[in-house]
């Protein structure tokens, strides 16, 4: 451990490399940007800039799956400055660690991992190369915006009992929304049960580093912590980090694991941003948040003086464990208040006035600061605001009827083309949700039917391939101070699911049928149903449907609940797994 | 499909984000580089720079995991440049790329692939994550040289008539060290038996673009097609290719794969990298290679007035199924023709003249030119290379006897370095091999004897869960007039291997048992035992031993031949999987 924690060991040695003007017979093929210089216009030399510390495992420049000089140093300043005991820098983003992770807890098939169920779908990848049985958690919900967060400790407790031989438990904390509550009894409970608390920390990197931040998982208590160094932190995209502490993971599967899921060529500049963001937290510290932190400050109290905006909070002093205690000051989630507009046309609605949320739904739109948020920023998230509510106001006061149709008009078809998108792809709660931009995208360049073709076709293997995930928290209609979610979640999700079998195996149209929802009780699904709200998976494909899930399939036909994904979206039918005769002709599952 | 196949739709979309003001409410975290600008030292501007083009899926600039736009206009020009039907850009290297092949045609455990035994260690991944059973195929050597190419037409017949179930057949080319031989034979055979031919042509992204270079895998046939553009074109590390042609792969499930394999917030620098790579050789056509041709061209007459240097060729016109009738003339593979130095020898002495080369081993060193090659950069590999001659001859000469034995312990010294590394660590032949930078790396640095310990560890854990490879072809003494190579390589390597069941499942070390070689005739392999020469893995952990791989052992073991990695270098026992009693008391492999 070297004594200046602000150092950068493998930044510098990448300055070394390029001030040190040996001739490269190596590759990468571009020898340091030489082959893009002269010729091209000047925006390349962008690329060919960063070339120059593009650099590969060479005299000095270490190895990410075998480090023991400046990579290893990076790690171990990461590890003491995230509180870890061991860091793995990460450049296959979120992804690669979530997937990394599972396959060291779940080494043989059928190994059972305990499942937060709405995860994002790198988790989902992940059970599908294991070949895990996953038993899914319901989240708990807070009832003003039916957002989800984790589950609660009954539930683990409850699963922990029916599931001892569980390999490991897997939430994801904080939401894409920055929502959360504590970790800590879950992470007792784990240890109680000598089982590993996984926390997929993709949007919380930044967690633990000022006071105004929520705690780390790490801090917690979580065994293994997968953090996106680049989402709310300030690395390259793909540039992430795996933390681990103490001994219920297998370091040495998760070195292997990872050397399997990352490329053998990893890239340099995505390695030196992880060190040069760690040594940004190392040099300034706490100061490095306190910019971005008085600007989202400005910006909630901005609000505040916009009623047509309204801003998702925690309902304030709960119990120790209520559903929604911590929330990321650096993200913002709001609405309208007066229920015109979706998030979608919210969004495209700020995006006219220049400012790119981070995401949207039906109902809210995401908008993260952070340490890169300047004054100006806030400053022009304000006057859009304020623009677009004046402008609102002015169109519905002078023709009330007109823009009432016009709104009601583009809300849908922002809604309809955001269903569209949504039933044809995957979509991700720690992941930018595609429908958002599309409903914009769709509406600015039109595109054409074929695509829309293609990607059902897409879609549709994709979903017989199990992967199709839906889990952000979303509303319909409902005000944020009535979501329409029953306060007993058992109402909407199961609480704890029986085992679903995860594997590689696609499914062909041939072994798919569907059936109408009051037979389908005892039967394994072969689609993802999604109901919202509150948005998050159901059924799971491979998932057996009990006469409870069965039940409330019936309540959400009765009640005409939008159920996104659904091959019948009147859910008079459903898809599952067709029955085969084996000898003895009794039927079962294939 | 855009009328002017030199744009780069995907690069000109981010110069467009990157001139539009927009602000930034969403990820990534460095908001474009704000974060890193100001109270940073300049150097980190290089990052703060490509920042500004590291964007992520919002209006504009698509989505890698469902193209619409400008990633997919990007990728079909790539498709039309590279003469596949459908090209899929990758952001996690060729290793990605092999992987998701792997996974889209071995779709369930058992499913057997016919694999080149020398293959990059990504390939062992992939069968691992898909629990397939690989018939590995012997390679043919260059007698000459000692180094392989692909197996023979016979090799491949004979495998298929065996395994008409196979799903596929994978082999590597062109080598690490830009050797190769005709793949029409291979994709014919495959073609009549319906069977995709998968090619890691992850050296040879370049071939076909120039008249000079030799034939793409893709225009012999090939169905799919894996290519490091960042090798010896010019992306940005980490950034791929894989192509695709004809009705053997099925697509939908190789995109969902990639899906799952790859981060979902993938690098638009590395992305747009690619895009420009195709451009660049879509604007410039063969005109691009010319000069680099030029310098390989003078280096290779420059060689020839060096006696002291030998350049690997083709034996010239054989037969049109001989071993070794390609070579990438951007790979100049060298060596010292009076056998004093090793290959990590002449490399040191190199990168002491400020030139450093791709790789090396026991016998010789690669040297890796390209279009970013400059006629300096030629210039002074010969300078180099001449004062190294004249150095060394002017020493021997003037005292034979001390040169020699400093010689011999330099060369000792750097191979016994070399040797300890591969013993702990993957090596690999679509890579860099390590053991090149270490020999140096560890006179340089002097690792503290605590890391080498963690390593054995690590390598320990590795070998049981069977993933270190050890791929290339290597010589010992022998002189390349005569490779000490039997030409009838049945002699060296089985020919075609049985089923080897590769799994996730570790192996722990009460597994393990190490018996005499003497006994291991139908025991399963519990390590990688890798003969030099060839340097190819005569035996794969969970390969079983055959009475014809056990008679082999021994001669290795009479002729005091070098096996890297065996845990008994002298080959009196062997590390196999212990037997377990089942009901019945009928011993049998677990």
């Amino acid at each position: 451990m070297p004594e200046q924690v602000n150092r950068a060991p493998l930044y510098e040695a990448l300055m070394q490399y390029m001030k040190k003007s040996d001739v490269s017979f190596h590759v990468p093929g571009h020898k340091n940007g030489q082959a893009l210089r002269g010729g091209m216009p000047w925006e390349q030399d962008l690329l060919s800039r960063v070339m120059e510390i593009d650099a590969t495992e060479i005299t000095g420049t270490d190895d990410l799956h075998h480090p023991e000089g400046v990579i290893r140093e990076a790690q171990q300043l990461a590890a003491a400055q995230f509180g870890a005991e061991e860091t793995f820098f990460l450049v296959g983003g979120s992804t690669a660690g979530n997937l990394a992770l599972i396959l060291s807890v779940c080494t043989a098939p059928g190994d059972v991992l305990l499942v937060q169920r709405n995860v994002h779908k790198s988790v989902i990848h992940g059970l599908m190369l294991a070949g895990a049985h996953a038993v899914f958690l319901a989240p708990r919900l807070d009832a003003r915006s039916g957002l989800a967060t984790t589950p609660s400790v009954e539930t683990v407790r409850e699963a922990l009992r029916r599931h001892p031989g569980a390999k490991g438990l897997l939430v994801t904390h904080p939401s894409y929304y920055g929502m959360g509550a504590s970790l800590r009894p879950l992470a007792e409970l784990c240890r109680a049960h000598s089982v590993p608390l996984l926390v997929d920390e993709a949007h919380g990197a930044h967690f633990g580093q000022h006071p105004a931040l929520p705690e780390s998982a790490l801090a917690q208590g979580a065994d293994g912590v997968v953090q996106s160094t680049h989402k709310m932190l300030t690395a390259l995209t793909m540039g992430a980090m795996l933390h681990v502490q103490g001994g219920l993971l297998d370091r040495a599967l998760l070195r292997q694991r990872l050397a399997m899921l990352q490329s053998s060529s990893p890239s340099y500049p995505i390695m030196a941003s992880l060190d040069v963001s760690r040594s940004l937290l190392a040099a300034q510290g706490p100061a490095l948040f306190a910019g971005g932190l008085a600007k989202a400050a400005a910006a909630r109290s901005g609000l505040g003086k916009l009623p047509r905006f309204g801003v998702v909070k925690p309902p304030g002093a709960s119990g120790g464990d209520a559903a929604y205690t911590i929330q990321d000051p650096f993200k913002l989630v709001i609405y309208d208040a007066t229920n015109r507009w979706s998030g979608y046309e919210l969004q495209r609605r700020l995006e006219a006035e220049g400012c790119v949320p981070e995401m949207s739904d039906e109902r809210y739109v995401v908008l993260a600061f952070g340490p890169g948020t300047t004054e100006r920023d806030a400053g022009r998230l304000l006057q859009a605001l304020e623009r677009i509510a004046v402008a609102a106001e002015a169109a519905e006061s002078a023709s009330e009827k007109a823009e009432e149709k016009a709104t009601a008009t583009a809300a849908q078809a922002a809604t309809q083309l955001a269903e569209k998108r949504e039933a044809e792809q995957d979509c991700s709660g720690a992941e930018r949700d595609p429908s958002a931009e599309l409903s914009t995208w769709n509406i600015s360049l039109d595109p054409k039917p074929a695509d829309a073709a293609i990607r059902n076709a897409e879609a549709r293997s994709q979903t017989d391939a199990g992967i199709d995930v839906q889990v952000t928290g979303t509303l319909t209609d409902a005000e944020p101070a009535d979501s329409g979610i029953d306060a007993d979640q058992t109402d909407i999700l199961p609480g704890i699911s029986e085992p679903v079998a995860f594997s590689l195996a696609p499914l062909s149209p041939e072994e798919i049928e569907a059936i109408p929802v009051e037979d389908s009780a005892g039967r394994q699904a072969a689609e993802m149903i999604i109901p919202y709200p509150p948005g998050i998976p159901l059924l799971y494909p491979g998932e057996t449907v009990t006469e409870e899930t069965k039940r409330r399939l019936l309540r959400l036909r009765q009640t005409r609940a939008k159920c996104q994904g659904a091959a019948d979206p009147l859910l008079l039918t459903i898809q599952v797994k067709k029955l085969i005769k084996k000898a003895g002709n009794e039927p079962h599952e294939r």
